[in-house]
This record gives structure tokens, C-alpha cells and sequence, in this order.
């Protein structure tokens, strides 16, 4: 019932605010004897973190993730395991200019109806800043399968920006790391800054697709209807900030396809195992993980905060334009990235606990 | 943490399979003093019945819904209602062809490595039988709606069946109770008729995209991060059977969009009103409603159950060819019309109730 | 969130009403290939049966147990188990004695204030006849126990009717199933019969309290605070009508003890087992099993519907007078015994398969 | 599913252990526009704090609450709240005398069966500091309830200690904020004070009994069976640590009534209003509130941690004894006083909502 809480047995429950002291999360239901440390942690908090490149958002945090709980000797003990990062680039600022307009696309206009106020200062829990904690417990989630489901990789990465999309023939996972985009396709890299160089020139900003993929996925994660892995997927990706689409394998195209070709053929690789033709299903079949690697693509829509007036409505109902200056990323699409890959490995997670809870 | 459960506050739990005694739902939390009857539920259920006409499965099933508790002289009790549906049309069969082997693009395969076995019936849980149950705690839903908040309607249509999308300048939903495919546009219809005649007639099958548009939904549905009203939408239709991607208004096209074409404008309409120049939010904003219309889509992927023959593996490992015969549906996606409708009316009804209790 | 499901992982749902076409349960998160047939689960719905001894209720239900869904070949497949009774003895009486009148110490004048109406007829959900539905599910997590951790017993008893408790210096649980009070003292039972006798013959009723053991449950089921095996057994025993209290080992008692009396000493056996020297925490400890017998009393307070009038208002606010005729019991606790082990039951299934998920 | 989580709607969340840098609680669910300040949360922390007189450790831990999210120019927000409460007096110590043997009555030794390792160095999850936690969650509560339900009242107090029962022919709930054991009796004061005087003097502690009491609750909080008010305040009360029985109402006495003295009659004031002659169903019937009190006790077990030595095994199975030395409780029922109104609150705000949500 809880809000603020994503998983079943591996679970976690983001707090904070980007204006506040800190934002959060505790991890609850980690197995123990897990080696954790703040280290394992902050990696992956450090690819998110906004100022990283010149394509981002030049609000300088250190987000430096505190283990508070949970955690004794090097190693999870079980127990509810409470990360905090503090807030600390919170220069004192004059909002108002828009305290009493809603922002045309934010979540301003919505939390003010259905909360009657709002937290004017940075959009509140409607701040990507939130996506932080989700890396953070992605963390955990990695150091979980490590340990107990080695072979699982995640991997994410970014398959579109506005109107360029990647070449699918020069796909390399390899040379993902070592580009600012995570691009897997080498020859988009300069394309991708030429463009994003002209939106932030122009005030603008723009969306993209992000493709996660997970290898080394056993078959049998997952389970029918209401505990679909795709399900949990599609809950996981839309809950972050943004997040307008989401598809599973083949995705949207699968309704242009025929059942002779959308059905992916089983062939046999001696008695013990199997090789797939094709992978429209993205490795999920019936709600189950079908040994194939997961595969799943989330659209990120643009930013609202643009330097382009765009015209909306104050809190008394009065027509006003509004122009959003300050701080923001021209395609915030590249920092979710990170936040996929974490989505994704808390979801694996908790399947593998589940799948081992009722199957053994 | 149940896998056959779905919702919080207004709940449904499917249970049974396509070729046991029955199959069913128990909803619960539906308030109290709410006016339902088998009727109401049965007129959801008729919508949905295969067999309706030849675009879809020949299977005949009454569907005959039995209200087994939760309702007394006419009147919800505010205490859980059993919904059970008799499976009637379970001619005797063989088997024996399917027995050993995994069907390409079903889920045999996975649920034999979950669980270490399969109801190689008819797909078990993985039927689409199930989602007659979910049509009849639609029917619940939309008797709870009506009496709480009668400006809600949803409806749904087909926008994509293979290779012919409708043409969104014919766009008109009067139109889609008098035609057999749910089209909002009259001039697709024949085209369709055709095109579905000659797939049936090739023994294939295929896909199609569905959109569900809720209008009336007053502004403050919803929630923050793991309980926004997009993301329980994304996980209910994910939950469909078939279904690969889920989309929120501008969807996947978000991805391609610039900040200042997306961004859908307000204006005043005197002062205590708004309308919205666009509706690329698909009525959502930081999780929770707008007031605008809310709008889903969804892809369906075509059936694998199909004249065609295609590789696959038995149990044992060896390899084989899996043609299937008997009564199945060119187009799965005409009979997901119906399902959508009922999951996106039992999401806003569970957004109400949640919504009332926290806020008032 | 739900208000009629019990558990996490092994997890039920139960719905209908005692005068209404049927009852039941839905069970969810069983594992897969365990045995289960309707007899497995008669069995203990046998034990409950009202009208099987003239100390209890004369309503004659054949209370024949259905499984409508989650078995297949004599094996549970993983997916969700409907369990149905039908209710067969529904003789047409006439309710106008009671259908405006609120009888005390009975839930109608909370269903009226909370509901705005009540299922007059029978006590609607309050019926001491969903315990059928319990014991039912109950029968399903035995068999799964049968299976995956066969040490586990649960044996439940008697050990008070009204002044009347048992003497413990007499205790033997081999002399439970072989009488008619599931009574651990052999002397007992007299004193009991006699006392009942003259109960029933004055038209009142008594309240009862019963205790329930497992043995063989393993070091480590369990969990810290919100998911404590003894709290998790407060909430399920509190949850069976008409519970007043619940205690774990030396319960109430407990309060009177000093520290040095009350903590359970720790003697070795050899290098690998351990004995303790009592076992005032009744089994648990900081919420996890400790090896021990895990021990749970609770207590059943006396029927409300008796010949003796009392005191109440109509619902229109009026003094009024009520006698409750009919079939009733002397003593409900009595049949509470089969109920009690089935929840003990039901929540070790549940702890055992969580265990498992969380730690292998 | 989570372990340390209670609530459904008014949801909380514990996280933190004894020794750690800091524990504490996030509140998920809360209203917003509730007025909430640090102070609000303190006055009831500083009510539990330990070293509050002689008859409480001597442990000084000022437990400074911090809110750090969900509350935005003095009022709630409607998203999760943040409360930390640093960990500020941890001497460095000796743990070796102890870090090998498992204490008697101490959750040592389920931890280490369950999770393979245990924090040796102060119980860890087990430790009754986590009560903090639960007081600042009944802090935000009773501000909810003070806004919503302002006719609510909880109050908790002290019935009895080891041998000596209060009077309930002096009760007077007034003298209870004034005297230092929250006692309802003025009389027993000084007899509570010369007992534990020598119960500690002997390195010793004894057991004790809380009731709290909660007036002003309408009619119809509360659900049948699984959502039962009596079943989640059973599992509210024995989640706190060393509780050992809960009880509503008459409770363990109920099981030696008649039921023609167990029934509380009605009377009808004016025709809107009515009273009831007793109050043994401690203000519940079928689940839900009657509108009377709501009366819960729980018996809370004596501090295993004492002077005098008792029989245990290390960690390799060899015998020991155990002494514990360093600050302890000679009764940690007193401290537990405010930990069950706590409780208690947060389950009546947590029912408040839901019945809200569900009838309006």
C-alpha cells in the first residue's frame, strides 16, 4: 500500500526531498553475509551523478552515500539496511518568480490538487534527484547477485536521443563504458553531441530510449499474471521521473508482426539446453524468465524546465508564461541510464528471493 | 506479495485455469451500499466472450457469471465478492501431440522450469481464459464508479492491427460499440474484415495496439514514484497476457519529442478552471492526474498458437516441429479491448479509494 | 492492504458468508509439486465439523471441500488453489425476531455503524463459519509441510472450559485425538461432559481457552519486529471470532516473573544440539524459532447467542430484549481447536517458504 | 512482505540498530497539511528515554529527533517523513566476555541460527532502542489524529509489576502523567518503588503489564477477520520487544465467563445515542470499533539481562555461564508504557484512513 516502497522480499523505501537535509533509502529484506561497503555503493552512484559532463546538469553534489544500518563487520546482517546521502549544494535561492505558477509538464499542477500544496523550491519527490536513492539500492541489489546469481550482467544503455537513434548493426555492449552517452554504438557518439549541443544552445531539451539488458538471467524468475517479471519491469521503469513508455523485447512493434515471426524458435544444443532463434519475447515468456537475456526499453520524455516561455496558469488561475532558468540537463534521458540498471537489478533481485522462497 | 492479486485498497485475485471446473475472482475492499447485480457484471463479460464473431476463437463458453458472496438484497457489503465463471466447453482431447513438447512463444517453457511441470491443457494460468475474470471485477469496478464518481467513463478501442493503423483524423469514439473490431475510425473496418480474413485463411496470426482513454477523472489520482497512476497502469496491462509494451500518451514518441513541443500548455478558463492545449502526459503528471483525459496503450503480440509449423524442443531435449490446431484467434488483440477497459477501471478505482483515505 | 487475506508468501483469501450459495478460500504462493487432494484437506475440515458431538452446534453441513483450480494430476502446480464448500443446510427461516435488533456481544452493531447495513440473517462474515475456510487452507499448508519440512507437528487442545482447566501434571497429547474435547488430561473430560451438560441445559454458553503446540519447527523461522513469528501468530489467532487474548509460552504470566526465573537456560548435547532447561518463551525469541516447541494459547470468550435475554436497542434506537434460538454451541471453543492448528499451521508454511527466500 | 514495516495505510518503516551511527523511522501514508514540528515528536520520545529516573538504565541518550523529509513550512506534505535519531552514547567496550556465548532469553541465538552471524555488541535489531523509532512514528500520528479525529485519547499506564497489581478501585486516569511508573493507582506507587528498589538491589528484574486505552474512537474502525482492529493491535503489541500476550477486553478471563455475563448489554440514550453496561469486549466487536474504549493489555516479560548468572553454550557448543553487566532495566515494562500508546495510536490512524478510503 505503501507509495514510497518498490519490491516484495528485496524492498526498498526511498525518502527525502531535493531541498531538504538528505534523501534515502532503506533496503529491507537483503539477505545476510552479503559483503557490502559504502564503496560497492557509491560506484554506482557516482555514474549518475548530475555535473558529470557538460550533457548534464551542473548542480554539484558529491552524493556520498552513509550506510547507517544494517550492515556490521563488512557484511548485511539481514536487517533493514538505511543509506542516506546528504543534500548539500542547496544554495539559498529566490523562488518567487515561480512559487505561485505551475510549470507546463512538472508535477507542480498535480500535487497542488491533490495534496493542496506543493513544495515549490525543486519539485519536491518529483525531483529526479529521488533517482539517486534507486541507484543507491541498486547498489545492494548488484552486491546481492554477486554473490548468490554471479552470471546475471546488467547492462543499460542509450538507444535514441530525439530524433537519432543508434545503428543497431555497429551494436558493441563493450564500448558502453568508455563513451559519455553509454552509446553502444560507436559512430552515433559525435552525432549525440553535435545535437545535444545545439538543443542546450537553443534553451531546449529532448528526450531519448534507454535499453536495459540483463545476461546470465536463469530460466524461472518471474511468475504468472500479477508477478509478471515484465509486470514488475514495466512498474519499475514507469515509476521513474519522466518515464512515458515501456517495452518488453519486440515492444511496440510486436503489433505489426505476424505469430510466424514474432514466436521465437527453440533449437536443441545437445540434451541439456537450448538456443533461440530470435528474442521478441525479451526473454520473458508467461511472466517467467525464459534463460534468454531480459531485455527491456523505457522512453524518457524532455525536460519542462526550458528556457522557451511556455504559457500556464498561477495558483489563483491567472494566465502567465513561464520560463524555467537555472540548473538542468538538455537531455535527462542520459542520466537514466543508471537509474534502469538499478530498476532492473532490484527487480531481478527480489525474483531471485521470491523464485527461491516458493520453488527452493 | 501475492502473484495473483492486483490493486491495494480495491483488489482482485484471479484464480483457475482454462480447463479446470471454473475459474474466478474474489474482490476485495469494494465499499459498501454500491448497487451490483449479475447483470452488471455479465454485460462486461459478453463483451469480451469468445466466440462473438469469426474474427475471433470459435470456443463457446456462456461465461455465465455467479455472484457467490459479498452482496445481499442487491447491495455490495463492503466484504469480498466471489465472481466464479464454469468452464463448460472442456471436450474431451488428445493431448498427446503437445504433451512432450514446448510450444514456441507460449509460456511451456518457462513454466516447466519454475515449477518442474505444466498443465499442457490449454496453457493453465497462461490462458487467456484468465482474463474473463478480470472483465468481471471490471464490471465491479464500474458499478463502484458509477455511484462515486459517475463522470469517470472509460472506453476502449482497437488503433492497430498488424500492418493498418486507424487514421487518427477519423477519430471518433461514437462510433466504436457498433463495429465488430472497436475501431474509432468507420473507415478502417473493411480493411480490417479483409486483412483478418486472409491471415485466418494463411493459418497465421497478428498483433495490434489497443488504446484505453478514461476521461472525468478528477485531478489528484495517484500517487508519487511506486504508487503513480501511470505506473499501476503500466503493471495492469502489463499483466494482460501477450502484452509487450505499455505507452502514456505521447509514449514511445516522447523519446523524439523537444521540451517545448511537449510540454502541453495551460490556460485559464475563467478562474477556477484550466484547459490543456495538448495531451502528451496522457492526463498524468508526476504520477497523478491532471483532469485531462488519461490514456493508454498497449501492444498485444499476435498468438503463436498457429497452422505454421515451428522449431522447437520436447522435454527431453530433442528437437521437433509444433503446429497448433483447434480454436484460436487470428487476433488476440480484438478480445484485449475489453480486458484493457476493465484493468484501467479497476486502477482508478483503487486510485479513488486511496485517495479518499489519505486525503479525504 | 487486503482485509480478508492471511500471509505473505503462503498467503489465503477467504470469502463467503454463512448463508449465502457457498464459501471458500484461495490459496496463493503454495509451492508446486506438492500432493494435495480433496481428501488431504477433508480430512481437518472433518475435525471442525459442527454438529459432530451434541457439545456443539446441531447444524448439520456436510462441509465437502471442492478444489476448483491449482491442482493438476494430484499435484498443487504453483499457482492459486480455490478451495469451495457449498453451504447445504439453509433452511428458509424467519428473521423478523432479529432483523432490527442489535445482538449483544455480536458484531451487528459494528457492521451497521461501519457498512451502514448487515447481512442479518447469519452474522454474515462474522460467522464463526469461515473458520471452515481456514481450517481448509490449513489443510493445504499441511500437506506442503508433509513435504518440505516433515518434522513439523502441530498438535492443538483444550486446556480450559470455563472454571474448569486442565491439570498439567496429567498432560499427554496422545490422549488428544481420542475424545471428544480434544483434551490433553484423560480426567478431565467428565468434569467437562457435566459441565456442558448443565450449560447447554440452562441456555447459556462458556468461553474456553486452547492451546496449541508445534514441534520439530527448525532454529530460524521467523524475523525481527513487524514480521515476528509470535506476532504473526497474535494476528492470526486474534483473527479467528470471538479471540480475546493471545499468549506465547509463559504469556500473562510472564508478567509476574523475575529474570532469573523467566529466561530459558541453555545446556549443550554434545557439540552440535542444545537443551534448554524450560521454555517460558514458548519457542521464540527476539521473534525467530529457537528449536523448541513453539506454544500459543488463546482464549475464546463465550457464545453471545444464548437463551438467557439481554438487553439491547432496534436500530431505530429503541430498549428491546433478545434471545438468540436456534442451533448454537455451549462452548465455541471447542471447535476453535482445529482452527488454532490450522492458523499455527498456515503461518509456519508461511515462515518457512519467506526463510527460504531471504536465506537459502 | 517487509519485515520491518507495520501499517497499511499509515505506514512505518524502522530501520537501525543500538550501536549503529543513528536509528530511525520513515513514515509513509500521513495526510497532508497535518501541522508537524521536531517538537511534537519529541515530547513523546522524551517520555521513553531512558535514564529518565533510577528505575530505568542509566543509559543517557538525549534522542534528539530529526526530521529530514516530508515536512515543508511546517506541515506535512503528504510524502514520506524522515525521522533519525543519532546513536550519540557509545562508549567503546569490551564486547569479548560476550561476543562467543549466547545469552539466555536473549535473541542471540536465533539470530546466529537465522542469519549466521548476530551483532554481538548490543541486540542489534533486537534491542529495545528500536522502541525509539516506534514513539517518533506515534509522534506524526497522534498529530494526525489531533487534526482529524481530535475526540481520539490514548493513554497507556502501568497495571502491574511482578507481584503487585494496581487496584482498579483507585483507578483514576488523571494521576497517571504525574507519577513515575504511569500508574493508574496512586496507592501502589510506593509499594512499586520499594520492590524494584530490591529487585535491582538483587541484580534481578521483574515482568510487568500495560493497558492502554484509547477513548473517542467512532464507531466502525476496523475490518472483519484479517483486517481485524483487535488482530492488528495484536500484532502491534507483540512486535514490541520481551511482549509475551496481548489481550482486548476481558482478555484471558474471558475463557472462565458465561456468556450471560460476557455480553455487554445496550441501552439507548435519547434515539441517537446509546451505552453500553460493561465494556468486556474492550471496545470491539467482529473486528470493529463499537464506540466505546478500546482496551488493550500486554504482558511484557523480565529484562534477560541480570547479575546473577545463568547456564548457557558458547558459539562452539561448549557450556558457559553468562552474567550481564553494564546498564540495564530492572523492569523494561515502564518504558514500554509509552511504547504500546504508540502502538496503539498508529493502528488507530492507520484504521482511520482506511475506513475513510473505503466508506467515506
Amino acid at each position: 500500500m505503501s507509495f514510497n516502497t518498490f519490491g516484495r522480499m528485496f524492498r526498498f523505501t526511498t525518502w527525502g526531498e531535493s531541498h531538504g537535509l538528505a534523501i534515502g533509502v532503506t533496503v529491507d529484506g537483503c539477505p545476510p553475509a552479503i559483503p557490502l561497503s559504502e564503496g560497492d555503493i557509491q560506484e554506482w552512484l557516482d555514474r549518475r551523478r548530475p555535473g558529470q559532463n557538460r550533457y548534464m546538469s551542473q548542480r554539484r553534489e558529491p552524493d556520498r552515500v552513509e550506510i547507517l544500518s544494517g550492515v556490521f563487520e563488512g557484511h548485511t546482517t539481514g536487517t533493514p539496511i538505511q543509506l542516506m546521502i546528504r543534500n548539500v549544494d542547496q544554495r539559498p535561492r529566490d523562488y518567487s518568480e515561480i512559487k505561485d505558477k505551475f510549470r507546463p509538464g512538472h508535477a507542480d499542477y498535480t500535487y497542488w490538487h491533490k495534496y493542496g500544496l506543493r513544495d515549490y523550491r525543486g519539485g519536491g519527490r518529483a525531483s529526479a534527484r529521488e533517482t539517486a536513492s534507486r541507484v543507491a539500492a541498486g547498489g545492494v541489489a548488484r552486491a546481492m547477485l554477486r554473490k548468490l546469481a554471479p552470471d546475471i550482467k546488467v547492462v543499460g544503455y542509450l538507444v535514441r536521443i530525439g530524433e537519432h537513434a543508434v545503428n543497431r548493426d555497429n551494436f558493441d555492449l563493450d564500448i558502453v563504458p568508455g563513451n559519455l552517452f553509454w552509446s553502444p554504438d560507436a559512430e552515433i557518439v559525435e552525432v549525440w553531441q553535435d545535437y545535444l549541443a545545439a538543443i542546450r544552445k537553443s534553451g531546449n531539451s529532448v528526450g531519448a530510449t534507454i535499453e536495459v539488458r540483463a545476461s546470465g538471467v536463469p530460466p524461472g524468475l518471474g511468475a504468472p499474471l500479477y508477478g509478471k517479471l515484465d509486470g514488475d519491469l514495466a512498474a519499475a521503469m514507469m515509476s521513474i521521473n519522466a518515464v512515458k513508455a515501456v517495452e518488453i523485447g519486440a515492444g511496440v512493434e510486436a503489433a505489426r508482426l505476424r505469430g510466424s515471426d514474432n514466436a521465437d524458435e527453440i533449437a536443441a544444443i545437445g540434451t541439456s539446453s537450448v538456443a533461440f532463434s530470435t528474442n521478441n519475447a525479451g526473454g520473458i515468456l508467461g511472466g517467467i524468465s525464459s534463460g534468454q537475456d531480459v531485455i527491456v526499453r523505457f522512453a524518457v520524455k524532455p525536460a519542462s524546465s526550458i528556457l522557451i516561455p511556455k504559457k500556464s496558469v498561477t495558483t489563483a488561475g491567472e494566465a502567465t508564461t513561464v520560463v524555467t532558468r537555472g540548473r538542468h540537463d538538455p537531455c535527462v534521458g542520459i542520466r537514466a541510464v543508471p537509474v534502469g540498471e538499478a530498476m532492473m537489478t532490484c527487480v531481478l533481485a527480489d525474483h531471485f528471493l521470491m523464485h527461491r522462497g516458493q520453488v527452493g
